[in-house]
């Protein structure tokens, strides 16, 4: 897509302040500060950069209020994060557009319901009981297993596996080679073997979820596993049998999420986090990468480390760890200076 | 499924003790005590639960041992998990069962060995020289590399890829998306570059392993990497070639078990748990969460923490680092006091 | 592959010195001293296992320099690692060669530009404006997105999924189910939820790149993600978007590359290393294995530890908080000599 400033300025509903004239000059792209081009549109989403703006190569650029001094073609909005993912959606690659139908190499049992516009892919299996609702995308290879349910614009990307039972809701993003519904990792130590609790529940999840590549998503030994509404899952996380998490939450890469644990709504948490089972974590907790969570967090709560604790005082502990040869050191000066000034106590005595 | 709650007992061997009555209810589930209802059966595998017993909604209980004062129908059993993990498997949704045969769409090669029963699904690879048991179900898009064996009574789920030469015992279970076999990280840096120590070894899993979705188990660069019987493994786990893991052992999720590792029987190794190479963990060593091990482990040791150490040890030194910040004023107090005594001393001197 | 010692030491260009005439024995594998039988050859990587090639049941060595007292036939070459793999690759199981060929169940869009000699497998679909180059192989169950280009000699193993506008270089191996240019992770929460950056940029991984089984390279928002040429990445990796990876890196297992990331030359992170957003790590820094970067490391520093910090001061510590019970007792007993010195010092005034 090419558009010139005036347009660009017109599809992002913003204010255009075009002082040199430039408002004709094609755009072509949407690129951060130090990577734009002429025909490119940058944008201002912190005052930090507003200094790097003046050396940046930048056709225009998208602003939160307008700019005083500032020479180059501005595209004043209301909320520039906003208008940035507009303006990236304008200028986003041309692809394809995908076409609704069934592959002739995809296998979709007898009796299941397909909505309109829906798009199954090559080689795609679809299971007996099956709903897909309209619009949704199932990308080539896609297994979707008995009974489960995919609602209405739903997009699952090449080589994702869905169980039997399993249900989601709508606008639900999977991307590839993700599982959901796998049986969770439940047994029981009997006679000298580990025997597989069976797992009858299933996997909730709810609408505009995203779910990152070659994530797995355990189903429920009773009842389900549920991710809720909004919440956006990073790649390679782990999400253990009869979780259940709130909704808006975000879960970055190489998480794990053990069995029975609960999450409030809008939790954070950073890379490789890892909770223990049953953990219960608060609305609004944010838990730092790496830590390990052996407790529940109440809401709103800001927690790192192994164990995790409040994240200030992670922090002093740490530093205090950091400067613990030197206390060492410290403690054997005085260890000797003790043993001085007793050995004069004794000398008097 | 739905059965009375004496037709439950007789099924699961229970005896029943039934006070009020209740013997023609019918049971549709088996829940844990605060999600049941009148139509679900729960069960007490833990005495500390038994309080909890009075409020639940169930129909009936599972227990280890007749409970004085509770009205409820009794299902008396030897071995609550086991009569649970029947009971279970009595009330697990019904699925179509899986139909014997080679998929239309499915390609095995001329002189693969297929025993009786065996289920190839849609769009799987089989490869020469295979060999798959009776009664295995090979999920749709499996791919089996040359010269593998898949033993009897196993389960492929979808897109599970086995690399050539593996051999898979009896009623091995992979889960989606995993991969067997793939070239273990072995490289030599020669004349600038990393190259590729060829892996001309393989991948063994013995009988009984369940492997979760999303592992990769890496094959030998010489002889075989080695999973024993009874072992099971959680989803998104890294085994490294030429690991040799003993019998019975659990691995719980995003562990990385680096090259070369032996561990013992009955080894558990809680989630996101890292081993260096190389290393050799005794029989019945458990690694808490989280840890790294960087030495041998003897066997029946706890281990925890990054480096793992004895498990109390490390609980000790944690504790210890928690009142860091503490002690480290009480170090600056104590030497304030110092500087005030050496002070008196010389002003007597 | 059977080969009598004296055509491997041709084969491998090894001087031999067989003191006990024994040339024309078969070797049929290159092994480990401590594996290595009669028909093996073995080989002396480090003279640490000097010793233990006494004991060696093998029936050849492969040796850095000649050995003295060894009756063993040598063959004798200037760089042990390489001639270990040139012999482990004569000695590599026979496989099948791959054939060349569009397999009659693939889907291959129009126009797509497809090099002599590439085989591409059962299920594999490629989308328009892909070009494949000559020799690559497209394991079954592989996708190809539109517009992505793939080099010469490539091997993507099976259920491998590159999205659009991903370009490979040439000779890289993208092992079974990694998933190349997914979207990555990026969220502006605006009016109560999280609402993703289109991901405008692509994915170049450049010449001679290895990535293992069940990766996750993230497509960039704006420009690219680059694996530089000669790097080779472990198993369950996760590469964020717009992380720019140096030449010939090693990135071990179940690592985490945060957003925004650049990686020198030859930087090796340790299994489960994690690195925050827009870190940059100079050409030749060593991260051990587990340790969380969370700021800017210098070229050719060796670190530990999270934070991570340098090795050697990060092993210090540790040490010191091994210690550390021990520090708490010392301080105490120290604060009590004090207080008897306090009141004996009291006890005079």
């Amino acid at each position: 897509m090419e558009l010139t400033i005036s347009q660009l300025a017109e599809r992002i509903g913003a204010e255009l302040i075009d002082e040199v004239g430039a408002g004709d000059l094609v755009i072509r792209a949407a690129r951060p500060i130090e990577a734009a081009g002429a025909n490119d549109v940058t944008f201002l989403t912190n005052d930090k950069h507003k200094a790097s703006l003046g050396s940046s190569g930048a056709g225009a650029v998208i602003v939160g209020g307008r700019l005083d001094g500032c020479e180059r073609p501005q595209l004043v909005v209301e909320n520039v994060d906003s208008a940035l993912i507009e303006a990236l959606n304008l200028f986003a690659p041309e692809l394809t557009p995908v076409v609704a139908g069934i592959d002739s190499s995809a296998q979709v049992a007898d009796g299941v319901s397909i909505g309109e516009g829906v798009s199954i892919g090559p080689g795609v299996v679809v299971a007996k009981g099956v709903e897909v609702g309209e619009k949704s995308i199932i990308g080539s290879g896609c297994k979707i297993g008995e009974n489960s349910t995919i609602g209405a614009n739903c997009r699952l990307d090449s080589n994702v596996v869905i169980y039997h039972n399993c249900r989601l809701g709508n606008h639900v993003i999977v991307q590839a080679n993700s599982t959901i519904g796998s049986t969770g990792f439940g047994y029981s130590f009997i006679e000298g073997s580990h025997r597989l609790i069976p797992h009858n529940g299933g996997v909730v999840i709810e609408d505009f979820v995203d779910i990152g590549a070659n994530c797995c998503i355990d189903r429920a030994k009773f009842g389900d596993t549920v991710v809720g509404a909004g919440t956006k899952i990073d790649n390679l996380v782990q999400v253990g049998h009869n979780v259940v998490i709130g909704k808006c939450c975000l879960i970055a890469s190489l998480v794990g999420v053990s069995g029975s644990c609960k999450l409030g709504d809008g939790v954070v948490l950073g890379g490789q986090v890892g909770l223990a089972d049953n953990i219960e974590l608060g609305s609004g907790v944010m838990v730092a990468a790496k830590s390990g969570v052996i407790n529940d967090i109440e809401a709103g709560q800001k927690v790192a480390w192994t164990p995790a604790i409040e994240r200030r005082e992670a922090y002093r502990i740490i530093n205090s760890v950091m400067r613990l040869p030197e206390l060492a050191k410290e403690l054997k000066k005085l260890g000797k200076r003790m043993n001085d000034l007793e050995a004069a106590e004794d000398g008097k005595n």
